[in-house]
């Protein structure tokens, strides 16, 4: 159960004796480290972590358990049209003038639009419904102009929420941008979520936590029925134990309390909201390489890749901090991963081997000598990573139910919180929130006290996305057009006048 | 597990021994037959057949259930803008020019691009990406130039499928629609889907296909898990029962297969198809009168309301046959369901008395006499009525694994069929088609046995639809205003002609 660990540590740390009840064999849920001696460690689930993720970073703190950066030093670099275009900044720059005011004015309006809707409560946002009944691709055709856009406005989408412009609604797309602080937050590597990794895997956290909650974890515990009719609350594993408590928080993803039978019956909304918000399909690829040739030839290892015949949308580099177990990161995303899935695992090293070659010009990608990945498509008990979506129609009409206790039964995992949701900073915060319910419940924390900020990590702090002039007073294409236009009226205008006037038919008072 | 007794009647008929595990204390699934004195029987869940649904017509005809029909002796009503106008076809008629060439030309469209997706295989269809990557709301926006006919195509929708038309696919609605046989079949009381009842109550078939299983028929048996490691197929229920199979089929929506913790676990497409196609949402209310007064008023009780404050979609006559019990049936639909689901029942009752009252234009629908309902929605294993539907995007990603068997598992339920999906005939199909997989598993059949058509029910033949000329050959109004266009070119080129001859600037020879 991930990071609903950090729930049970908050209840413990009351004087309370909480039971976390794992499903798998192991704590981390949809963070995996993995070690061996190829890659010494290897995360093959949530990994990443930035500036403004101050629960995470902290809880990382209190274990001893350090960041380091993500490279980006040398350049990063677009491969569209098949061609590779090495850049240094968060987006990918463009260059055709059309092109730069469409991408310029597509960015401005997604985090505008976000500005607009309450994180906390996104179904109340003033143009809710609206936004709600359209998809993501219903939007990016009514703002974007070109086509070079709209692909890279798909590749956003792809990368961010591990699903399509068509399968999610536009509402939710923009507050779960918005809740992660917005498009250069949420996309950056340096000074956004991609910045840091923790030295020794993610995995370590929870590792650390279920240490310190010692025999109260229960691995391998699936749990299958969970009953409220009496007295107590009774939690049934499939091995055949069960559990007895006062409260319960089930921090799953939302899809995922379909895995439970409940007595009674979950209400009417709740019943089908978790039918409705399926998890995003990512395999997430680790090439190794005995040297790390790209640096040396001037790539950090970051590439934005725009090729629909490539498995891989976006990389970073992998190797250790200390430059050890050179390797890519690579991400395989929504339409391509239910493609690519069914393939064996030697001809999807042979795709993405190729098409790093293609971007690094190189043969040398095509010579890995180790390969780690995970389609957390099969996994039962994720159902898909990173995170939920939402498509078209759902946020208004089941949103306010996400988080609304069921009797006994409060709701944490990260799809539930209301800064960085998807992410493992969004389940501390869920999770935290979740223990802080019990407690109200309780009547040991008073309701005031449930939601409670965060103070800002000391070492990693947050730097402002400055916008420039251009960036705030470049036109849209649309808007160019009509200043055309409306130019173009005039100077016709004035090349009439000048030229009545030459011909004398204008009489100028002398 | 509803009409998945049917896969276990015919395996027991080939000699086999096959146990049926049903979650709940009754059979019958989403048809469910309640007796008491006010009404004698009430179907609270799915009731309707007709023509073309042989399967079902089938068994209701081996067990002695005979049919009835649904009372459309008098007038169908309209309800919009606040006034009823009755009508006799079977959709309502318009009377604006406009409207009429859109409202034909919206319903022409839907069957003619129904006719190019393969009813078994719909991500096959010569346009499937595209259409999938649209909602019908979509769909619709390109389709119709009226407000009047987009709000008609928004209720058939709601109607046919209890969703929005932003929240399904285009081409999975479009799929749906044509596998019942076209808009006509399943929108028509007379000659389709909603033309009869079972005397008696639909569960009655149920009912006698679990007579005739007897003790291998298990109530109250929820599955939680099943595994196939070991060389039987062990299913574990909730009541601490262990079954061992050599086959099993899953006879539930897909979405319900979350129950069941899988070993090993699912393969990832279909693993993440459950996750995709929740169930729609609607509550189906039964208002019992003391007289049929609506009959005496010339009205046969079906009511098509347009009104966004209206509860009540579609209304149908629930009178007996023999005309006792006078009741009216009416859905509360989609996005209405969801908002008025939280609402104590007497409002619900309330608020449908007083719109049936308007539209049947008499005081006396403000007093009911009994009043029965059922909200689908919060059915744990239903998880909502009639039947799946799949967002934008599913049907050509996920679609393929829909019925495709996993080691030992084969997939029913009716959202599996491929004629009449959603309805009971689809459960009937699906349930024969999966046991005749299992028997060809078995050796028992060949493969090209286990899709067998059915021959039509004598007693119940279905009636062609005509199209008139006009219906085959009115234009859209985006033709008809090509049309204008054009004829206005034409029209001012030729009187410019016939000034210009009247005036001599044209020599004609003489």
């Amino acid at each position: 159960m991930a990071l609903g660990l950090s729930a049970a540590k908050l209840l413990k740390a009351t004087g309370l004796n909480p039971v976390v009840l794992e499903a798998r064999d192991r704590v981390g849920g949809r963070t995996f480290t993995v070690r061996n001696k190829e890659t010494k460690w290897v995360d093959l689930g949530g990994a990443y972590v930035g500036p403004t993720q101050n629960r995470i970073l902290r809880l990382a703190k209190e274990y001893g358990i350090k960041t380091y950066k993500v490279n980006e030093e040398e350049n990063l670099v677009h491969y569209v049209h098949g061609k590779s275009y090495p850049f240094h900044t968060s987006f990918p720059p463009m260059w055709n003038p059309i092109v730069i005011m469409d991408f310029n004015n597509l960015f401005r309006t997604l985090d505008k639009m976000g500005s607009e809707i309450p994180q906390e409560a996104p179904w109340k946002a003033p143009h809710a419904e609206e936004w709600d009944k359209m998809s993501m691709q219903q939007l990016f055709d009514k703002i974007c102009w070109t086509s070079t856009v709209q692909r890279f406005a798909t590749l956003f989408v792809n990368v961010n929420v591990t699903s399509e412009p068509h399968e999610v609604s536009a509402l939710w797309f923009l507050w779960y941008v918005k809740q992660c602080g917005g498009t250069m937050r949420i996309f950056s590597t340096s000074n956004g979520g991609q910045e840091r990794k923790f030295e020794g895997g993610s995995s370590q956290i929870s590792e650390c936590m279920a240490r310190e909650l010692g025999e109260r974890v229960k691995l391998e515990s699936p749990v299958y029925s969970i009953d409220q009719t009496g007295d107590m609350v009774l939690v049934k594993t499939l091995d055949n134990e069960i559990y007895s408590a006062k409260y319960v928080i089930v921090a799953t993803p939302p899809g995922l309390n379909l895995k439970i039978h409940f007595n009674p019956e979950l209400p009417p909304l709740r019943n089908q909201l978790i039918h409705r918000v399926p998890m995003g399909s990512v395999i997430k690829c680790m090439v190794y390489y005995k040297e790390n040739f790209w640096r040396k030839r001037g790539f950090c290892g970051t590439m934005v890749i725009e090729d629909e015949g490539a498995p891989i949308g976006l990389t970073l580099d992998d190797t250790k901090p200390d430059g050890s177990a050179p390797a890519i990161m690579g991400f395989i995303l929504a339409r391509k991963c239910r493609k690519l899935c069914v393939l064996p695992k030697e001809e999807r090293l042979k795709r993405i081997c190729e098409i790093y070659s293609k971007v690094l010009g190189t043969e040398e990608a095509l010579h890995p000598v180790h390969y780690e990945e995970k389609n957390w498509c099969e996994e039962e008990y994720s159902g898909g990573c990173y995170t939920a979506y939402f498509p078209p129609g759902i946020m208004t009409q089941f949103g306010r139910v996400l988080r609304q206790p069921v009797g006994r039964l409060y709701f944490a995992g990260t799809e539930t919180a209301t800064e960085w949701s998807g992410y493992m900073e969004g389940a501390v915060q869920a999770g935290e929130r979740a223990a802080r319910e019990v407690l109200c419940a309780m009547g040991k924390l008073h309701q005031s006290q449930i939601w409670q900020p965060e103070p800002e990590c000391l070492e990693i702090p947050a730097l402002p996305f400055p916008t420039t002039f251009w960036e705030r007073n470049l036109p849209s294409v649309g808007g160019f057009l009509k200043f055309i236009g409306v130019s173009t009226v005039l100077s016709a205008a004035t090349a009439v006048g000048l030229m009545a006037y030459k011909k004398g038919l204008i009489s100028v008072a002398k």
